[in-house]
């Protein structure tokens, strides 16, 4: 009978196997996924709101716990770490993480689904006591026994996505909040002229934003516990550290195996998800998750996005082509969202570096409009900011900030960069309209306005 | 000087007029605009609000009041009727509300924007005191001085948008309320099986909903005020009727004057709203908003649209061609919101009734999500159902009902369906994902993925 061996149990590795479970009978197809850890398919996502005491966990962030997937029909082992792939023999050799015992598991087909690893600056006394990722869900537990009442003073070093959200989640728990960031501002996934409305945000809530923060070692005090985190520009007293620092692909394995890796580090695939090249050692491995590389549909360039939402269609891709379907993942166009109180931070497409790198010539436009009708109550400002191609008038990109509605008005410019619309093609766009939702003009097409004229000059 | 004539001083009228403005200084052309009522600019979307209280009327409803367009260079003339079009002489024939007199202004372009009358059922009693229309700022105004606290019982009769945003209203003002709605299901914009879902709501809410109404005629009193609603299958006591019975196109003056009407009985135009016909004397003549019929992109049929939304976006093309520029409103794909309590519902494309119109052979999907992950807080029943063609796969529409998050979400279908997406392309749409707003897989996604499997089977 084949065997397919799956690395890694979360969101691609668990949906690959799970579609592929159901298109191939356990009659026909063994389906074996090695979990380096103690959990299966979990919202690393949710762990913010699990250490902000928004949500219980880890219980909740775990969307299918290992023994409903081996109730239909997955072979899962825990605890297992896969070392080596041995692509002319086709084995993974894997190690027992609690007994050391090591053992090879051959396979027909393989999914690499190893994941991301949070980067670590790599600065004196990182790996430090209290020093904590935001990973996996014993990262989540180990921040959360890390609490106490004589710990009164947060930094968190990186200010992306995980760190402003960490940043709110240690407020509300109580503490004092430093949130230390390489840029000019923080969510450097905005321009920085966005950026600096989520800087004022965090400063309303009373968490201390240090922009151009150049981190260069972690002090620990006699018991080995964080005591301070040191930058260039000064000493930030700290009784525990977070980093939301980014990720990278976990694609070492992959790497010393011999498969190939993209410029960003991220393992490449083809359309189908199946490892690159014509190596006919190649046949059968299939890769997806937070370790592979992703074709900006923008851009046109391949970049690392490590974001659950691909991981699962990734994963769901891989599971159906090796259950006998066509399935592809054509690529991202960069979306992201997020909030910090009740702040709303969307984004797709390209910033103006990212255009600037791609080498486009563009117009931006920004617009301040409200979320509903002027009149409504609870109406909110909401700043869209747009890039457009020049002359074509090519729809390149769009940031949002705002209040409610705000982040999930971002997927309209989503659609339209997919569909390759121009930002003309969007002022005509028949989007909803009723007063609680939206004014007449929706704001996304008052800055689609504003930057047609642009483009049309 | 060239004179434009606008008829119509709501939102396609003074938004061509501005626009004309904005591009054509005032020594340049004169810019005439007819209003028969006393106000301008303003959202009748929002006289359900401040009948239910929750806004501060007329006032806060009026986006431009005349003397604001005035100071911006149009001459505004209040309480004019235009009476007939004279496309010989080129002139309109207008009589002053107040005092009957009569006058004719030449133009050497002109804008119809007459706008949608409501439909009142031919039945008798219709026309009684205390029986309102929701079209006019009059008309607020009038149902809100007939409110007195021995008026209990309200009668809404049609249950569509403006039928179910009356009905809350009214509850909100603490009115028992009946509505009398015709089809199977109030809210006939969306299919019977999601229709109902909006029916339980407002059962929730204590609103009664009889289906299958067939009203047949209005009682009064002694004092010539409305007592009851008499229907085919009983009478329902009323101390205040409204009438939620949808609009008809207002295009009495454009036929009159032998402008070409569709089926819909809308006034026919071309991309850039200009009448249609090879006619030189439609030359100069355009046609904006309520009062025009429109191209579904979906159904490739001719429809009646009345949305402040499309006659917004259409007096800006007149407005702009007027103006010198190039601009298209290339169609609706049939989009429309709104809410009852706070269930949201939503809707763009094609019904299985139109659809089955157009000719076209399609599979539906149902599921039901929700609008958060389902640990996060809030996370409530979403549900979305999905129509394809068959073999092609093409989106055909969308229908959403749930709560926070579901009225909005239709957005994306509404891109999809104008890039002609089929239900394959949406699920690789890289949608914005975040705990506090979507599932890993949003609502649509999973709508798409379903649809998928079922057409290609």
């Amino acid at each position: 009978m084949e065997r397919l061996v799956v690395i890694g149990g979360d969101a691609a590795g668990t949906s690959a196997a799970s579609q592929a479970r159901r298109r191939r009978g356990a009659g026909d197809l063994e389906i074996v996924v090695l979990e380096r850890g103690p959990y299966t398919s979990y919202s690393a996502c949710g762990i913010p709101y699990w250490v902000g005491g928004l949500v219980d966990g880890p219980d909740a962030l775990i969307a299918r716990a290992p023994e409903v997937h081996r109730a239909r029909g997955l072979d899962v082992r825990l605890g297992t770490e896969a070392e080596g792939i041995d692509l002319d023999k086709r084995e993974v050799a894997v190690r027992d993480t609690a007994t050391g015992e090591a053992a090879r598991i051959g396979f027909d087909q393989l999914v690499v689904a190893t994941g991301a690893s949070p980067k670590r600056p790599p600065v004196p006394g990182i790996d430090a006591d209290g020093v904590f990722g935001v990973q996996t869900l014993d990262d989540g537990r180990a921040l959360i026994d890390g609490l106490a009442p004589h710990r009164r003073r947060a930094v968190v070093i990186g200010g992306g996505y995980i760190g402003i959200e960490m940043a709110e989640a240690m407020k509300e728990r109580g503490l004092d909040v430093v949130v230390l960031d390489r840029g000019a501002q923080p969510m450097s996934t905005l321009d920085p002229d966005m950026g600096v409305l989520v800087h004022e945000q965090m400063e309303a809530m009373g968490i201390d934003v240090v922009a151009g923060a150049d981190v260069q070692g972690v002090e620990t005090g006699p018991d080995g516990w964080v005591r301070a985190v040191v930058t260039a520009d000064g000493t930030h007293p700290a009784d525990l550290v977070v980093l939301g620092t980014g990720v990278r692909p976990a694609s070492e394995l992959a790497r010393d195996a011999g498969l190939p890796l993209g410029d960003s580090g991220g393992i490449r695939t083809d359309l189908r998800m199946r490892v690159w090249g014509r190596d006919p050692r190649h046949d059968g491995i299939w890769a997806a998750g937070d370790c592979v590389e992703v074709l900006n549909l923008v851009s046109g360039r391949f970049q690392h996005a490590a974001l659950g939402t691909h991981a699962n269609k990734q994963g769901r891709v891989v599971g159906m082509n090796i259950g006998g379907e066509y399935a592809t993942f054509p690529g991202i166009v960069g979306t992201a969202i997020s909030k910090v109180c009740d702040l709303e931070i969307a984004r797709t497409g390209l910033r103006e570096k990212d255009a600037d790198a791609a080498g486009f010539v563009y117009e931006t436009a920004t617009i301040e409009s409200t979320g509903r009708a002027g009149y409504y109550p609870g109406a909110d400002k909401m700043t869209v900011k747009m890039l457009a191609e020049r002359a074509s008038g090519r729809l390149l990109g769009v940031q949002i900030v705002g209040r409610d509605g705000a982040a999930k008005r971002i997927d309209v410019a989503a659609v339209a960069l997919t569909a390759r619309m121009t930002v003309e093609d969007l002022t005509a766009l028949d989007l909803g309209y009723a007063p609680p939702f939206s004014p007449v003009w929706d704001p996304i097409l008052v800055a689609a306005r504003k930057a047609a004229q642009k483009v049309a000059q």
